[in-house]
Formats: C-alpha cells, sequence, structure tokens
C-alpha cells in the first residue's frame, strides 16, 4: 500500500555518477548495492542519526566526513550493520579500503552507508566481489536505479529532482530516499542522496541541509521508531560553476533544495508501512515552536488517532486524548480543532454546528490535514504522518520470516 | 484476545454496598451504571489523570474530595462526559444531586466518574431514571457485578482481593478496575476502585494510594495513549476497627495494598486491547530511576517491538533501536539484554552464544521478561505491556463503527 502516485522522473547531475547491482545480500537478484562518484572538488555535508546504537557505517561516515572531502559513497541494503561492535566497523572499513583498491582514491574519500536487518555481521565479500561490475557501471543517469536499490521494505523508488535558472545559468538538484518503517527521524532519515551541480562551499552547504532536514526529514513520523542507520547526505559538484554561497543566487538555491527535500520526505511518509492516509498535523497558536511540535507528534504518533484514521472516523476524542497527554502548558479552553475546512472543536468544547456526516465525507479522503489552534500565541510547526492499517501489522509481524 | 486466566473471586469488604444496574447508555441491557455506598466516617482517597483534557466527572470529583468525605461514588460506561465544557460539568453535577435526594446525603458528598466515548452530551436522564433501582440493589457482595458495569472495550471484568491478619483482626482490600486501551496513566488508570475495612486517615491514605500507584498503574502501557478519565480511587472504611495509620500494621497494610494494585494492574494489561503476550520490561543498572523508566517506556511503547512480540520474533535489533531512541544519557557499549534467561546482547554486541532457536524458544511464551542491564548504576524500573496485534487494529479501527 501507497498513498498518491510517485513520479519516477529525474535530471542527472553534472559530476555525479552512480551505479547500482545486486550483490546477493538481499537475494533473488535484487540491486542492493549503489556507488556514488563525485567529480574532485565536490563538497558534502551531512546529517545522521542520534541514536545511541549508531550504526558502524554512521560512525565511519561521520569520521571520514570530519577528514576530506567525499569522493565515493558505497551503500548496500538488506543489511544494517548496526549494534555489530568493533567488527562492524572493521567491516565497514574493508568495504572503503576496497572502493579505493578499485578507484585509485584514498580509504578516507570514501562514505559507507548500510540499511536492513540491525544486529547481523554484514556480508563483507558479496560486497567486495561486486565492486569490479559496480564501478563499470557508473553513470550519470543511473539515479532510478540507486533508488532501487537502497530500498528495503518500501514499495516503490523515490526520486526527485528540481532545476532553476541562477545567474542565467541552469541549476540542478536530485535526490533520492527510503524508508517505509522505523520512521522518526531525528536529525536525518533512514537514507537520503541529493546532489547538485552549484557550487557551495562545505560549511554553507552543511547549514543549508541542516535547515532543510529541519522542515522536512525531521518532521516526519509513520511510527515514532528512529532507526540506527539515519543519514542524509548533500553534495555539491559546483560543475554548473554557480556559486550559490550567499546573495539572491543562495537564497533561489535555498528554495529549490527545501522544496526538492520536503517532497522527498513526503514520499516516505505516502509509502510508510500500510500507510493509506497521508496525513499533515499542524499545529498553530502556539507560544513557542517546541510547543506545537510536541502536540503535532502527540496527535501524529497516537496509535488511537492512526487506527481511528485508517478507519476514515472522524473520531475528534482521540485528537483530544492526544493533545491532553502532550507534556507542554496549554489551555483546553481555548483550543480549535479542525480537520480539512470542517470544525470539530471551538474553544474546547464541541463546535455546535459540527455534523458527524461533515466529519466523515473530510476524513474519506486519501490526503488529510489536521490542524490545532492552541491560540496561545504566533508559532506553527507542521508534521506529516501515515495512519495505522492491518498491513502495518503483517509487515513487521513477518519481516525476518 | 486476553492472556491467561482471570479470576472472579473476591470478599466483600465490612462497611461498603454497591448496585449496578443497565441504565441504556451501552443498550441491549448492559450493566452500565455502578453506585458504591461507604459507611459514615470512611476516608477516599483519589489519583487523577493529568491530561489538559480532564474530564468533566474527574473536575468535579476532585473539587467534591477536596470538600468532604465520599459517602457514594456514581460510574456510568458508555459515555466519558470528556471534552463536553461547562455543560459536561453541569451534567455530572445534575447526577451528585440526583443521588443526594435519593439517598439523603449532600452532593459534594457525591463523587462521579465517567468512562467510554469522548465528547459526546452525557445522557443525564438515562442516569437519574435508573437511580431508584440501583439504590435498592445495594449490597455487600455486588463487587462482580459492578466490575461488569464500569467495562467498556475490556473482555472480562478485573477484581481482586486479600486478606490478612493485623493486630489479631482480619483485614480485607477488595478492588476493581477497568480498561483496556487508550493506556499509559499518568497518576492513575482509566478506573479503579479499591476498598478497606481498614482504620486509614485521609492523609495516610493519600500517600499510600500514591506510593502504591506509583508501583502498579503509573507502571502499565498498552498504547502510549493516556485517557481524559483515569481516576484510581481508595477508601477505608474502618469498620474493621484495626487503625493501619503507622507501625507495623501499616507495614502490613502497604504490603497487602501493593500487592493488590499491582495484580488489578496487570489485569489491564493481560486484556489489552488485542493482547496476545504478556511482557515485563526490567531497566536495571541505570544511574536514576527516572533513565531505566525512558528506557522501558521506549520498548514497551515501540510498534516495532510490539508487533515483533505479537509474532513471536526474536528480533533483538527492535530492542537496540528501541533502546538506542531513548531520551537518556547511557553508553551502548556497556548494554546487556536479556529475554528470559537467554542473553540476546553483552555490553553492546550479539552474544556469541545466542542462537536464534534459544531465542524464537523463548518468545513462543505467552509471558515474557525482557531485561535490560544499563550497568551505570543501581537503579531498577519495570513496567508491563502487551503487544502489537491485528485484533488491536481492529478494536480501533471499528470502535465506533
Amino acid at each position: 500500500m501507497a498513498v498518491g502516485e510517485a513520479s519516477t522522473e529525474f535530471e542527472p547531475v553534472p559530476g555525479v555518477k552512480l551505479a547500482s547491482v545486486p550483490c546477493g545480500i538481499k537475494g533473488q537478484d535484487q540491486l542492493d548495492l549503489v556507488l556514488f562518484e563525485f567529480e574532485p572538488g565536490s563538497t558534502t555535508a551531512g546529517v545522521f542519526t542520534q541514536s545511541h546504537f549508531a550504526a558502524a557505517p554512521v560512525i565511519i561516515s561521520k569520521d571520514h566526513l570530519a577528514k576530506r572531502s567525499a569522493r565515493y559513497f558505497l551503500i548496500n541494503s538488506g543489511n544494517a550493520n548496526a549494534a555489530t561492535g568493533e567488527a562492524g566497523k572493521s567491516d565497514a572499513l574493508t568495504c572503503c579500503q576496497a572502493v579505493s583498491q578499485q578507484t585509485g582514491s584514498l580509504p578516507d574519500e570514501v562514505l559507507p552507508f548500510s540499511t536492513g536487518v540491525i544486529g547481523e555481521k554484514l556480508q563483507v565479500e558479496h560486497i567486495t566481489n561486486a565492486l569490479p561490475d559496480l564501478k563499470a557501471e557508473l553513470k550519470e543517469d543511473n539515479w532510478l536505479q540507486a533508488a532501487h536499490g537502497i530500498m528495503t521494505t518500501d514499495t516503490r523508488p523515490k526520486i526527485c529532482s528540481r532545476q532553476t535558472v541562477i545567474n542565467d545559468q541552469s541549476v540542478t538538484i536530485t535526490g533520492i530516499a527510503k524508508g517505509a518503517g522505523m520512521i522518526q527521524p531525528n536529525m536525518a532519515t533512514m537514507l537520503a542522496y541529493v546532489a547538485t551541480d552549484a557550487q557551495l562551499n562545505q560549511t554553507v552547504l552543511q547549514a543549508l541541509l541542516e535547515n532543510s532536514v529541519n522542515q522536512s526529514f525531521n518532521r516526519i513520523t509513520v511510527d515514532s521508531d528512529t532507526s540506527t542507520n539515519d543519514s542524509c547526505m548533500l553534495t555539491a559538484t559546483g560543475v554548473s560553476g554557480v556559486d550559490c554561497n550567499d546573495g539572491p543566487a543562495r537564497e533561489a538555491f535555498v528554495e529549490l533544495l527545501d522544496d526538492l527535500m520536503r517532497e522527498l520526505a513526503h514520499a516516505i511518509v505516502r509509502d510508510g508501512e500500510g500507510a493509506t492516509k497521508f496525513v499533515a498535523v499542524e499545529v498553530r497558536g502556539g507560544k513557542a515552536r517546541e510547543d506545537c511540535l510536541e502536540v503535532a507528534y502527540a496527535i501524529a504518533n497516537s496509535p488511537l488517532m492512526k487506527t481511528a484514521l485508517f478507519a476514515s472516523d472522524a473520531n475528534w476524542g482521540r485528537i483530544v486524548m492526544a493533545i491532553g497527554k502532550a507534556n507542554v502548558e496549554l489551555d483546553a479552553s481555548k483550543i480549535d480543532v479542525f480537520v480539512g475546512d470542517v470544525c470539530l472543536m471551538r474553544a474546547g468544547g464541541r463546535e455546535p454546528a459540527y455534523t458527524e456526516a461533515a466529519g466523515a465525507a473530510v476524513m474519506a479522503h486519501e490526503e488529510i490535514t489536521i490542524t490545532v489552534d492552541l491560540n496561545l500565541g504566533e508559532a506553527v510547526e507542521t508534521v506529516w504522518t501515515s495512519d495505522l492499517s492491518h498491513e502495518y501489522v503483517t509487515i513487521n509481524a513477518e519481516y525476518r520470516t
């Protein structure tokens, strides 16, 4: 299940080549190994999971990124190489060294990434044996294959491009992402790779990425669970020659980037495990943005709210319950609640004009916006989520069996 | 579904009479109205929901309890009288006045309670019309009928008794509880009523109740959702003549009370919506109890952990993930994890001797203990939870339809 249609169109990014091959981790000739190659001089920014059990490749990637500019990303799906201790780090480094030998780069110019089952030893030989084929496949137009190659429980690839003209030159941003469960990113999502041909220095790039993630991947939840492998990378090849480090060029680039990042993040929710609804929860009128976020996540993560969404049931009592448990100061007698444009609650009580028929009509839609006005201030936050269906239970009860 | 067998045996409490009748809120002649009558001179303690949307009867009960000793509890099921604003409070007061007229007590000697659908107007006339029949039914041995009368999505009544001899006299404690979903109590559970014939002054009684709730109802979760109507009441009639306010008598009473409260709280989890497993999550070796509790709830409320429990899947990666997202300081490289007596993780990595077969064998049990040792200090906390099954989704997708 997934909500809405997904586009598979994209624009290649000058300065970026990719390849994806099956290496045998997922089996049945499924694509499960991906290589990115970036033009020398590219800059790369990254944000990573805050989990106490950050996976081995996350630790190695952060370390390598701090030392040098990245030339290669090596990504496998099917095995997360997480909770694997020192052996896991050693396995990730072995893979980096193998890429280094194949390509003539330095080992710490290679960033490793993994996604899949936690706690299993990485199949290093499967990966190193496939590297010659992988390198031979590197091409600028392999983005869609790469989007397939990083999938686990995803039902479809997530890919998105934006182009605009800045200083009379065309600038492209293209990104791919994966993730369907274990989704409440904390500083990043499962895996996302975005590249542009704009010129951006590393400090600016990191700032733009962090800002953009806080409006996109850090505002989505499928099941409130945070992955050990979350990584979101942004690379600028500079091949377009367009300097976007400041001024109007930077503003134009930020607008383009934020738009693309939001679409990729939404693509994860639309393909959330078992999702039949795509739901925006907007909380406004807060004294602080943190308060709005707390209330929005209380609603978006409530199992009772999510099962009501699955049933298209305008069960406004569950919205009330979820707001009520949020750990923030608020005045219940001031709160208004809307689903779509239908007012359910006014000033803390049932809106007299509300009818079950009106609520049922708006809940029947595949895409729903729940709006809560706390009427205490000016702050606003929005998070995006999916519903809790039988399919979610089936997927997660049967994942390993 | 429910886990294990439930006893329906109980001992009456001298000084307490009860009755339950159908008044038409739940329909089909189901018991949905309950009256407790306490001997004059009884003391009552209570803890209530911390929800911002505390229901009207919760607000009235807290107010009445602060003014006088309670003589009557009036409880309806099927309608929560929550998020009903000023009209809801007025409806609750009307019910108290009607009980007052029937019994010759004062209106604020009556505490009202409601449980059921949120946001609907209370059917006051159904309740007031049934009061004469209800009063006529008052008897000491009607505890089991009362346990039925407070049920909503519960599949079975929850009732428990304890007796002991203190100062050569028999002392009895008997309690009933209800709740199956919207269960992560915050200072109380959905509804629980416990009474004893011990003599206890109100201050001591309140202290004993709060302490006991923090080891029982405040340590359970079915779905992480906190009700608007949570109330847990403890009444001491003093009819036994046994003074339990201090010394060894108090100690003996506390032991009995804590034991009974834990059993009632566990009964709610065992009958949790869709429950097929009863799971204790014990986190030890913490620097502070709050840290242990945070980690325990991160595991107990993780949808991915709960679906793995439903599938009897020893998916230890999900335990790792859940610990990893807990918002506390910890050292991943020190953590040990056990399911039953099987060690899955030692010092942050997979235990070398662990086998999937051993994990599968222990996960197949209906009752499971997950133990996490943080190895940082001496603090310990335990919470109890159930799994996330298809039945949970079915119950909550179809509750109002």
